[in-house]
């Protein structure tokens, strides 16, 4: 018998990932077309991830420059990279224990970076930002996974319960389960555009009460276009004076805020260079760091808050460099050199993470030579997302028992499917929810991959699929017209009401989501300024 | 208050790291250079690290260029890059989820790149390799925090403990921390060439009944050149003979082997090439894999063996780029799912990583272009460490109250201190350890940073410092000068004993140190076939 014959219960807790058991069997699917396993289709389309260079949204250029001008500085010779690439190449070598390479000394992060994120907060915030309460982490769910640390386990009989957002990307729930924390969900409303609402934390507070010992609450803003919080047709980006409530809850209820701040590279350019950052139609995005600055004592110096940011999303998309950071605000300066010794022992990010990370804070200005490819390279992605969108819910519009929440702006679409009991029924049969049924099924019949709502922590009864917007146009294309034919073929062989609503068994919360919910309009989905 | 005001038993439990406080300091200085404090020196050398590249060895040409290709396509349009380089760019291109460009679709790390590994351990070992066991991760360290999760915590009300070999690299000790698990300790004897003695390993076990649950033996071999077991004067490699009594051992102590077999470019490159990998002088390298399959059943297929190897070591060095796997034989396969799902949580290793790692289980072969100048690259680093050691004994062996165990091969030299009691008493009354206590003041005194022997976990009374070798010559031979010139002032303030082993309170492991150390011959340091 082998020794390690039961897995521990940390790990069991760790809940399976549909998003993986997608991607495998994609990846099988693949395998087969090229073995000559006879399918109805040539290619399988995967739209159900959230990095965006998976379906070919182009990396920019000059990030890509940095990169490998600083892996490989002969490169510097000649003109093969333009001037600023090799100014900033240069200076990010002087920063290197190595010259001319990289090597990892310092394990909190590059020590210029810390001061160019730092600089970044300050520039975005209007407030100061020391960069020693700055933590360079191999992506965001490293950050969290570090941060989780330093109160999970907390000595207490009790589990440690973290607060956290529902529907949302299912990475921090693994990180929470992987560190043996308790997620505490607390659900956002439909139709409300997905916002926090005050009343539900408070409901969620009461939940958690006896069953674990509530350390901390998760907050994802804006909610797009980032796949921390995936359900993009909403976009929600959180007002001012919304975070200010969220802040004043945490204090009362004396919980560590954790948010997740990735703030996407739109923005950081914007915030960058033109100091300010709508995304969202009449948004403005605010810092959890800038509300909590503006309120003033007691709360500036009290609420204790890690903000995490991260070069994967938004048209940077550098998911596969692993690069983040998390800022510590208020935390007692008595514990940083423990927290310093944590992060130390986690060892340093990769360090080419750490350029782009450099980069996204730091773009190229207006004047430098690659300033123009820059910004138009940003454009162009972005008008793919925005075309995407458009053609996306033209598509949908056309499709009975599908509805969805006004875009504001992102990277997916969330739309509703309504599914008929028989067709629940046929789930139940083989052990499945009804809309992890449909994806299977989507990616069967037509090879065609989304994402199921499930996934995400919905609510019972209420079903979505999650498609990724961040495609090039013809993948786009092919995608949705077999999303149509697939959609039409299964209403045949099950027959829906022609809205979503009319769920069997839905839940207090969303109940009234039909009655606001409908078609949008395809011709303004997004808010973004373009 | 604050809510996080006392930081959890967990991170606590993380021993402060020498390492990490010296390069702080070193920082410092080099900052206090630059705003005009006068110093003795111009320059602080830190030959402290484990990093190869910290100190100016050159990384391959070979891997930057693979690299700098994959991340910025647009270089092979024309011959900026040699032919095969451009060939390896368009293979791995081929194997991203999007097109030409790096996306995170496998969280369990490139496809490609795990049947590379699995080939490469084919090879090495004569024994076959399922690509299915392999994870990859962001270097070495991360593959054994993941791994300890499988285990720590067990349910048991005792603490999970580890069999850990001191001295050693304590980035292993603080992953078991981090995780919650217990270091015990297993001491490598000096005398012995610190080899693993099968009657320490039974004592270590004799003090952990009652104390924890013990769950796994961890062992490093090749002891060299990783700075996972930085005692590299000695870099003892186990014989097939030693590792079969090792897995006995494991088998009827029900213990699971992790082994930390970082071998490095050298032997990876000689295993991938030339089939063979003499190291140390009639020294063989044997993976326990092999040992363990060599041996038959009932071990061959019931000790669970966990095998690490990292990108970071040897001439490769590529520290800053975070590559790593483990592969996992004999864990029970009712396990998989569970253990792809935590490995998946931690999400996709750097894809940097990943493509360094390729190189590293298949570099250029002979008759490929790029082969002769990656051969002489490798070369020349070796040389250069294999000079470093040629200067470094010569100098020791001018210096009063120092000694060595013979080198056979590796990164750093680890020579043994005798320090006077007037010293140790000078050093406790600053609640420092009498080798820290002189590290420090090296630092200061001198700008040259060495790690003491206290960071690796030596027993009571018994010091050393660890010198990186793989410097420049430049660097090693002002070095050399400045340790000499310190270490005499040194003696001249607290006399020694001409000979270390008449140390207060000696360990009875290493009591009888002093009768078999001695100076070794200069001439011959290294058992490497150059």
């Amino acid at each position: 018998m082998p020794i390690l014959n039961e897995i521990s219960a940390l790990v069991k807790r760790i809940p399976t990932s549909m998003q993986e058991i997608l991607n495998e069997r994609v990846i099988q699917i693949r395998a087969e077309i090229q073995q000559g396993v006879k399918k109805p289709y040539k290619q399988v389309l995967n739209l159900s991830s959230g990095d965006p260079q998976a379906l070919s949204l182009k990396p920019l250029t000059f990030v890509r420059q940095v990169l490998a001008g600083c892996l490989y500085p002969t490169l510097l010779h000649g003109d093969t990279l333009p001037a600023d690439v090799r100014q900033r190449v240069q200076t990010l070598l002087g920063e290197c224990a190595g010259e001319g390479t990289w090597s990892h000394l310092e394990t909190h992060g590059i020590r210029k970076l810390q001061h160019s994120i730092s600089d970044f907060i300050s520039r975005r915030d209007g407030v100061a930002s020391d960069p020693d309460n700055i933590y360079i982490t191999n992506g965001s769910t490293a950050a969290f996974m570090t941060l989780l640390k330093l109160f999970v386990p907390n000595g207490s009989s009790l589990q440690t319960g973290v607060l956290t957002p529902e529907p949302s990307y299912n990475g921090f729930k693994f990180a929470l389960a992987a560190q043996g924390a308790l997620v505490v969900p607390y659900y956002l409303r439909e139709e409300q555009g997905w916002a926090v609402q005050l009343d539900e934390l408070h409901r969620a507070v009461l939940t958690a009460k006896g069953h674990c010992n509530l350390m901390a609450l998760y907050v994802i803003n804006p909610g797009n276009p980032t796949d921390i919080h995936p359900v993009l047709s909403p976009g929600h980006v959180q007002t001012k004076d919304s975070i200010k409530d969220v802040i004043r809850f945490a204090a009362e209820e004396r919980l560590i805020i954790m948010a997740d701040e990735v703030t996407d590279a739109h923005k950081n350019m914007i915030v960058c260079v033109y100091q300010s950052c709508m995304i969202g139609e009449g948004m403005e995005f605010c810092s959890y760091k800038r509300a909590l600055m503006e309120m003033g004592a007691p709360y500036s110096n009290m609420v204790e808050l890690a903000s995490i940011n991260s070069i994967s999303k938004g048209p940077m998309g550098e998911c596969g460099l692993r690069g983040g950071y998390v800022e510590l605000v208020n935390f007692d300066p008595s514990m940083k050199q423990n927290i310093f010794k944590l992060f130390s022992a986690m060892q340093c990010a990769s360090l080419m993470g750490q350029i782009a990370l450099h980069v996204m804070v730091d773009p190229p200005r207006p004047g430098q030579p690659s300033y123009p490819l820059y910004t138009n390279e940003i454009q162009s992605n972005k008008r793919e997302i925005i075309n995407n969108v458009r053609r996306t819910l033209g598509v949908l519009n056309s499709l009975p028992a599908i509805t969805w929440q006004p875009v504001m702006g992102g990277m997916f679409a969330f739309p509703r499917v309504s599914f008929s009991q028989a067709a629940i029924n046929y789930a139940q049969e083989r052990g499945q929810e009804p809309d992890v049924m449909y994806c299977l099924r989507l990616l069967e019949d037509e090879g065609l991959c989304f994402l199921p709502g499930y996934e995400l922590g919905m609510t019972e009864g209420i079903y979505h699929i999650r498609i990724t917007l961040a495609a090039q146009e013809e993948i786009m294309k092919e995608a949705l017209q077999r999303l149509k034919n697939f959609h039409l073929r299964f209403l045949k062989e099950f027959p829906a009401l022609e809205r979503p609503g009319g769920n069997t068994n839905p839940d207090p919360l969303t109940a009234t989501a039909s009655s606001v919910m409908g078609h949008a309009d395809p011709n303004t989905p997004l808010g973004w300024r373009h």
